[in-house]
């Protein structure tokens, strides 16, 4: 038996440049396309009479960038799910994955068609679509942040195997990846984007942390009280966990100022909030 | 309103070391572990009195390492997780994850207790748990395998944006990550892995191809038909493109012997392959 | 015959907070620290006698990070270079590599305290010091520029095997990573810093560009002119190619709008320019 | 003034099929070329006249591969070499480095044309040329091996900063990068490249090791002694730490049995062995 079966594209990568005279606009897009439908036939019997091959859905990408501004990664996202549900009968869901790399303008000169990347953050854009509903996702994915003030971690749970100590200032790291679910497909996406990704940040500076899981929540409602459009969202959070050095073995003291950052382990603590 | 939250700890290494005399076996594995329950206090109102430490999370997989010889990924996935259900009245259910990272012995004089990695696959284990149930799940990751002959793909779906040329005897070479889930917690996991580990590279290659799904549809069915403890297996294989080379604009011909390997864009083809 | 020899330490990460109040300034370097002396008997007869251990070179990181804030990446690594000469008798050379991540400060309530990390490209200083002499350098890594006009590649050689077709109008895209020695160890390390990384931008935007070779000339003649202090750079360079799409294919005109980002294969040029 | 000049192309991909009937040998190599000379009008005027592009570089790569089977990496290293010298006048000095990344038949039913990777280690392959001598290099990247006995690390020298103890049974991890420089361009390279790899193993495998740069040495003799088509080596070996789990905290013993294993900070030992 046959089932959770997908074919699609992963990495089609793209850049436009929007020609305006002296002064260019660039869209950098690496995009992923998943066709979900009645296919079985390709995978039971090898008969590709109804598959419309991957490299087709690449060339799709690049028609649909020609001549026509990329105005919002969530827009160019429901372009292409509607030119796929719109010609090919045996597709019943089609998701579109979209990261958007952003690049700014170098000052000066040339500074109409000259551009740095800024990141490491970048934001993301996901649209699923069947023949009866069509749902937008924004997003940001590896926002990296930290907090020297305003973060505990005490109270909790102990058992025989708890080590770890209360604290009541510690620093907070994580790297924010958040998807929100946008109201409809009619919402202004890149203004919305961008205050929520302002509220995301607002919430983690300003709020009086006692866990990862606690201010997870807090930027969540903020996100929601904040941009009228998000109707919930998702948010993944590790625990980037700052190690303050034992200096007292070199006879030194360490004021809450020197840190070991680690990779691994971490700490990861996800939720939706919704409405 | 929160749904969809869970906390935990990941990228726990281990090595565990198991000495018998002279001889030594060697196991590296790197663990996950994720609780859901009720600790949305935790969240909402930053109450940390339920909350089980993610850094205790870590000490519970070096506790459970000290003493017994670990047997199987999956044997000690298993005795993590119910660890953890029986000390934490609110944990309603936790997911274990393991990679394992195969280690051979070098051969000749200190061949008890000296060892050289092998890969680039490795051995995966996902135990999930609640009150009631008790899933176990093994896998591969990352398994390259690369078929020059055998392998077609035509006879496709054509629209205006269809480039792609049919082919008859095309490189196929694919990243194989599959997870397949065990009929119930008493199988013996080490040859089970290692009998569907053989039947996925079997099938892979004596398979007449006509297309990816095609390919992974029997490599699912070969699992199911070899090893009787499987249930079911979820199959992802990138389609990592082999581009032969137009040679022509040099005089030169390409008998189907000069490939670009590509990383990106890829085919992404997946499906869940049941009893 | 042993030649070449070095021992040291890499990735030891350190983040420092240095509070003024409400007000903390946060740095985030990862060091690499390299011996290199009279060190031969612990290679050839296991003779450890001489040898500090690099666990010790990692406490001398954090031991120098307390209760001093650190000015500059440079003025650590200098400080550290002369605590190794100071103290190891045997040590003929020392080479401190430092990468300084940016973080910034995230407006508003906590805005003292809480920072969004700014990259991709990051600060690196490097100091060769023996017991003569001292070698400072500055520089940047992954510094992604990209520019839609003022680009060409046209009038080279051709072979037999050449197809690549002239072009007076192309994208250009490089991660510049450069190098820049500095006159001597007294020179004010951030302002030098700051006017270099704007040299290298200022001076891709603003070119008129026959190759990459030509433009990556133009940036290193920039520092020079600009920045008094510095004596010398390396800049490394890929072409990080940009492919137009054939949107013939599909009856559609690319307008030198539609572009393919590839990373591989890529071009690499470097050079040194000095006074 | 213009110096350390160089251009060219990096991470050109190459499979080659070489077809022997029903069994065919495959070659997967990933390849960069730097040529060194008579460039700088190029750099300093913009004046391409003598620049051979870097796209006809990779092109030079699949025309060299087309109908003559690779034998060996240094001997396609060798063939590229020699043909950029004798068609650029301008070009002094060429490198080509080559990665080989293994692939053996999956046994069984189409054994003769399906592979799986092997890994994680990769071959390795230098040649660098100019008008009067050719220097071969073979190597081997990523060997990452382990021994649970036969280690130790003690009576090293102390500061006030040293807190490491001394031990007389670690375990000793790295991943070995070595390059050896073969005595002529005549060697048999697969079987002097085969001895090597097997002499390094064997050599960690059997030392009594007293320090990383202790056994490092002995790995090094070890290919001088074994391999005679060898002239020198130069061995990189990370100390990839792993440090034994306190257990006391929660009243267990560790026997020398469980340890976590870090990837950063590392030690870092290198050095050149020759006859």
């Amino acid at each position: 038996v046959l089932t959770n079966a997908s074919y699609g594209k992963s990495r089609v990568r793209l850049v436009q440049v929007a020609r305006h005279g002296d002064r260019h606009d660039l869209s950098e897009l690496t995009i992923g396309i998943r066709f979900e439908g009645e296919y079985d036939d390709a995978y039971v019997a090898g008969d590709n009479r109804d598959v419309l091959p991957t490299d087709t859905m690449k060339n799709t990408v690049y028609a649909l960038a020609a001549g026509r501004p990329i105005l919002s990664p969530e827009t160019f996202a429901l372009a292409l799910g509607a030119h796929f549900l719109d010609r090919n009968p045996r597709l019943s869901r089609v998701r579109i994955d979209v990261t958007d790399y952003a690049w700014e303008r170098i000052e000066g000169g040339h500074a109409g068609s000259a551009f740095v990347r800024r990141g490491p953050d970048a934001r993301i854009a996901v649209v699923t679509a069947d023949r009866h509903s069509i749902v937008v996702e924004g997003g940001v994915a590896d926002l990296l942040v930290l907090k020297s003030s305003g973060s505990a971690f005490s109270g909790f749970m102990r058992d025989e195997l708890t080590t770890l100590p209360d604290t009541d200032d510690r620093l907070l790291a994580t790297a924010v990846t958040a998807t929100w679910r946008y109201q409809d497909d009619h919402v202004e996406f890149n203004s919305a984007w961008a205050a929520a990704r302002i509220a995301l940040l607002d919430a983690f500076a300003g709020h009086e942390s006692a866990s990862v899981q606690h201010t997870l929540y807090a930027m969540g409602e903020a996100v929601l009280a904040r941009v009228s459009g998000v109707a919930s969202l998702h948010i993944v959070m590790p625990n980037k966990h700052h190690l303050p050095v034992d200096l007292s073995r070199f006879g030194l003291e360490n004021r809450n100022e020197v840190f070991v950052p680690t990779d691994e382990p971490h700490g990861l603590i996800e939720a939706t909030i919704s409405r």
